[in-house]
């Protein structure tokens, strides 16, 4: 679903934000750790960072479980803002409790987040979003050429 | 509503990341500029920046006209964790399309954002989200820390 230069976006980021929508049709919105696996699939997983864990962890998960869709938006800021660009993936959320693709994203999130050796326990669950449509605005084509060629 | 600690770490971000929720209950979420007005209003242009901008600003136009309940989220990443922070404010969300309170606004976010000449109508529109519960996780009490004495 998601295309080359869309996915190298996504991909830049350490963070990105996103929304839920819980059993009164309200949004929750928070900032996420994830990873992109094959056919760019996200995954998130429910993690063990400091501090009210349990809490901020149930009201996304508690909302999947009533709403699955969700939104994950990945956007770089900059003060010229002829640089800002984002995208937005809209799709399904499930939470992965076990399984081979449990461990493939738990792993994937271990490779890219040194941290998760402290805030990750084994076998965590693990949001995995699979995307069905996209929005991106803005230029998104720029976000790492600093250290690439341009016609890489 | 948002106390000191919580108005001062969101007042130190250009960017947050605003959700509303679709007529068929789907979130969507995009980046913003904002501004936090008195008594931690907080507004947000419909401002003219290039590129889709009809389409990205209707979206969010739209589900606020079908569903006024937003959440903002502020929040800071870092890449030692136990400096992580966020606040998630819900609330709900009006557009204001002329009055005084749309102009003052307006001047705020003219004064927080130089970039506004060029990409800001006068008279736009713009959208205020009066909070009505808030969520803080992690640090946000050290955001812009270096700069000032501990015991400010």
């Amino acid at each position: 679903m998601l295309n080359a230069n869309v996915l190298e976006f996504i991909e830049s980021f350490e963070v990105a934000r996103l929304a839920t929508v819980d059993v009164e049709n309200r949004p929750n919105v928070v900032p996420i750790c994830f990873v992109c696996g094959e056919k760019g699939v996200i995954y998130s997983a429910i993690d063990s960072k400091p501090k009210k864990v349990t809490g901020r962890n149930l009201q996304r998960v508690n909302n999947i479980s009533v709403n699955p869709s969700v939104s994950v938006v990945f956007d770089k800021y900059s003060e010229d803002w002829d640089q800002l660009g984002y995208v937005v993936v809209h799709g399904l959320a499930q939470l992965l409790l076990s399984g081979d693709e449990r461990q493939y994203a738990e792993n994937l999130l271990r490779a890219k987040y040194p941290q998760y050796e402290t805030y990750l326990k084994k076998g965590a669950p693990i949001i995995r979003v699979i995307a069905d449509r996209h929005v991106s605005w803005g230029n998104i084509l720029t976000h790492q050429s600093e250290n690439k060629s341009i016609d890489k």
